[in-house]
């Protein structure tokens, strides 16, 4: 009589398991890899840039190299024929999300993007919630705030938040077709 | 009097200074930063995907590294709000372009980013002639022929040729107007 009930307790534990620990970028590219076999989507997230000072050809290995800095989002790709490109970032206070997080040169990048039609965000990682953080109201926030940090109430009062599923965990695609594409 | 006739001289030879040597990349590369700086698109080439051996924390540097194979295509971004995907590649062949050159798993890309509305094609230079050879095209070529190359011919025939200009060299956009926007 109980089978129903732990039927679902197993499944419940079984995705338990799969998101254990899993960081931000772990849930987007899950995310991302759900979207691509389900044709809803083609998004990456771009290789990490690096300066190449060595290459052992014999083996053709890289033997010296260094990180550099990213002048752009992380993840681009094409959704519903349009550019989509976003950054996540998880913020380590619970009271608010420093800028700090986001360097100037992405700054500009976003600026330029979304001038040119591109869907860009931010999806921000506080108090273990998830929110999106449209480009248009961080470059207003900057624009309009001395502050150094987002406090979390504005998270609450002006972002959509990303609410955990089953599958994907963190599909932030049904909140981009609500915030986009006034859920067309 | 001969004084404008020297001076278009002179200002060829820088021309063909800036760009001696310059491959296919060099030229790609360069027409993007002038658009960037134009601010008439934002098109990156992507970084260069590796796998990560061994990193020395103690100088934040890549001691050992691999590359990865590509499964997208180099240069993506944002051009006239459409998301714009494109892969560039040298002939070495004067009579056709291999299609080993371009991976099972780009086409498998190709396909699916063409679904979702982007604007994709490869630039092929070839004979030092550069073309625009259209995604949808390269896909039909593929689909209704046997062999495992384009000849020349074929792009003669189908495919705009992007002519070389002053600035940027490599003006692939004004072909992308005339193929994707019928020039408007």
């Amino acid at each position: 009589m109980n089978y129903p009930f732990k039927q679902k307790s197993y499944e419940k534990n079984v995705v338990d398991y799969r998101n254990r620990g899993m960081d931000l970028e772990g849930l987007i590219n899950q995310a991302n890899e759900y979207y691509l076999s389900e044709d809803r989507a083609v998004i990456y997230k771009k290789p990490t840039p690096i300066g190449i000072l060595h290459v052992d050809y014999s083996q053709n290995r890289i033997k010296d190299a260094y990180f550099k800095d990213k002048s752009t989002f992380d993840y681009n790709g094409v959704y519903r024929g349009k550019y989509i490109d976003f950054e996540a970032k998880e913020s380590h206070s619970k009271t608010s999300f420093p800028l700090a997080n986001v360097h100037e040169h992405q700054i500009e990048h976003l600026r330029r993007i979304l001038k040119h039609g591109a869907i860009s965000f931010l999806i921000v990682c506080i108090r273990d919630e998830y929110y999106l953080l449209k480009g248009e109201d961080l470059l207003e926030f900057i624009a309009s705030n001395a502050r150094k940090s987002i406090p979390y109430e504005y998270f609450l009062k002006k972002c959509e938040r990303i609410e955990e599923r089953l599958r994907p965990t963190l599909d932030y695609l049904r909140i981009v077709d609500k915030v986009y594409f006034k859920g067309e």
